[in-house]
């Protein structure tokens, strides 16, 4: 244990959520309650060996090839916002999901759910911008299938995606692969997705207009493994933020983590729009960036190929993995204190992806 | 063209319906509604060349191996029906269309959609459902999704499966392989999946109690390839039922299809309940059986190893491929007459898987 190290050795998760009797929308936030139904209905349920990993994909071997295999579905409401639609969600949320784990995608399923009565001109416009992301990041569509329900059910639009990709050879990363002594980076500025969903959403106006982030990450970490294969967990920190993301990280790999809070880049009308409404942008969803555990050797240069690329070019050291409180995320504040870092319990902005 | 064969050479395809400028329920129906808003708005947005085949599943190479890959969504009501669930169809769904191209399915992605509000207890039914399913397919859940919409939306709880299996070497199954000469065998008797929900759905007796046959095929596809990798083309008549399956296929392959109704195996609990109802059993749903279109020379062989393995004992030849009408499916009744079996617009039954 370092001698700075506060302690936290009283402390507790939240109480088991275990018993709650009907679904609340925080089980969708990728928080606690998420990660709850996960393993109190989904994982005994399922019974896999895979699942049980619960990373953002599945590694699988088929075939002699390793592959990497991931779903999402998406929910966002509006279906078009700043910076982006439902449809580039669909594509670049998958793609990132298998990025986390080293892998190109390849290849995209696609399901439609559509509300009966929608405008099949919207249905039209979606699709256009689903096949445009899927063309930007170098992933084909292969196969689709599409669902209708009475007006009334659904909601216009329901996507889902899942998507295969290649695993390099020697590549092996995941949440449970930090060890104290790593160096946490983060791509770029945080809270925009969130935030530009929300204002749209609400009818906000923050002064400055702000856009979703909402990017495929496969050319960014490819860039990153040119530099070293040794990169140990990377993560999008999508829905519960850079808290949800590192909380998880700490809490899969048994090992405390330290953030400088001056350090995470959050831009002025991200900042702005929290305050403004009550938010921490360390918990606001981010759909075009990555957080990353990289060992200290390897740091410098994997910091500089990030910079060099137009998705890391605002990457930033923003903490490290330490022995000390295994578990859990804590935040040295600018005045020099320090706070826990909570894993959200749900999501403070629902039905943003 | 065979002597007696019917002249359709008038025929037309029904109108073009591209300009529905809303979303009716057909389009979710599986029948020329769904294929039209795949060819005018999917796969000239998406327009990737697998997408193009528009199989039940894509095969795409990775790493050197040959995969299957397919997705479907659930939008089944009610949730329970007699013989399965939304869980066993979100498996047996998505594994039937990997084993229509030979594929054993390995690994299962699942997303679910739930409304905000459905018990807890009915989510973790389903997903132990889904679960057992899985292991009797002998496949693994290995990633997953869940997202939580407002109460008012969604319906309770909506699933989206994906798939991916290796195709074994020397099989080529796709529905372009249908030649003249092939014969059609069917795995059993049909209509049960679709008239076992509207069953409970509408709260309808029909004197017999009728179970979905909601059955994995991975097993009998591989009983069969062990006759012969030469099976030119499978299907799984499911939404649409038997007509849109095989009228997929002449209309891919661009042969002409006899069938002799008197073979169509409709068991009489089925009949009946469509007499009632004005439904044509050929059209009704199935969930565990499939079209196989066979070289003549194979033909007895196959069909005698599916007689012998439990999924496939009611199997029956039906009808054969032949040069005349290409595109089109045609019916000998059983008094000597013929028609023609039409793609159909929609579904005569919406929300069965």
């Amino acid at each position: 244990m370092r001698d700075d190290a506060p302690d936290f050795s009283g402390w507790t998760c939240p109480a088991p959520l275990r018993d709650h009797p009907r679904i609340v929308m925080g089980h969708g936030g990728g928080g606690a309650l998420s990660a709850e139904l996960v393993r109190h209905v989904f994982a005994p349920a399922f019974g896999g060996p895979v699942l049980a990993a619960l990373a953002d994909s599945a590694t699988v071997t088929l075939g002699g090839a390793r592959l990497a295999f991931s779903t999402d579905s998406y929910v966002v409401r509006p279906l078009f916002f700043p910076g982006g639609s439902i449809g580039d969600l669909a594509v670049n949320g998958t793609v990132n999901d298998l990025a986390m784990s080293g892998a190109r995608a390849a290849y995209l399923s696609c399901g439609f759910i559509l509300e009966e009565g929608v405008e099949t001109s919207v249905v039209a416009r979606v699709a256009e911008a689903l096949g445009a992301a899927a063309r930007a990041a170098g992933v084909e569509v292969a196969t689709g299938d599409t669902k209708v329900v009475e007006a009334g059910h659904g909601d216009g639009i329901y996507l889902n995606t899942a998507g295969i990709g290649l695993v390099p050879a020697g590549v092996d990363i995941r949440p449970q692969r930090a060890v104290p002594g790593d160096v946490v980076i983060v791509s770029g500025p945080i809270g925009l997705h969130g935030v530009a969903v929300l204002s749209v959403r609400e009818g906000l106006e923050f002064g400055v207009a702000v856009e979703s982030d909402c990017a495929a990450l496969g050319g960014l970490v490819e860039a990153m493994l040119a530099v070293t294969p040794e990169l140990h967990v990377l993560r999008d920190p999508t829905r519960g933020g850079l808290a949800a993301a590192v909380g998880e990280i700490a809490a899969a790999a048994g090992v405390g983590v330290v953030l400088q809070e001056r350090s995470v880049p959050v831009p002025p009308e991200v900042a702005n729009a929290c305050a403004i409404l009550g938010l921490d942008p360390m918990y606001v969803a981010n759909e075009g960036k990555l957080v990353a555990f990289v060992p200290r050797a390897e740091a410098d240069a994997v910091l500089a190929a990030m910079r060099a690329h137009p998705l890391g070019a605002g990457a930033a050291v923003i903490g490290e993995c330490v022995d000390a409180h295994p578990g859990m995320v804590v935040a040295r504040t600018g005045l020099g204190g320090t706070r826990v870092v909570d894993l959200p319990l749900g999501e403070q902005l629902p039905r943003i992806c």
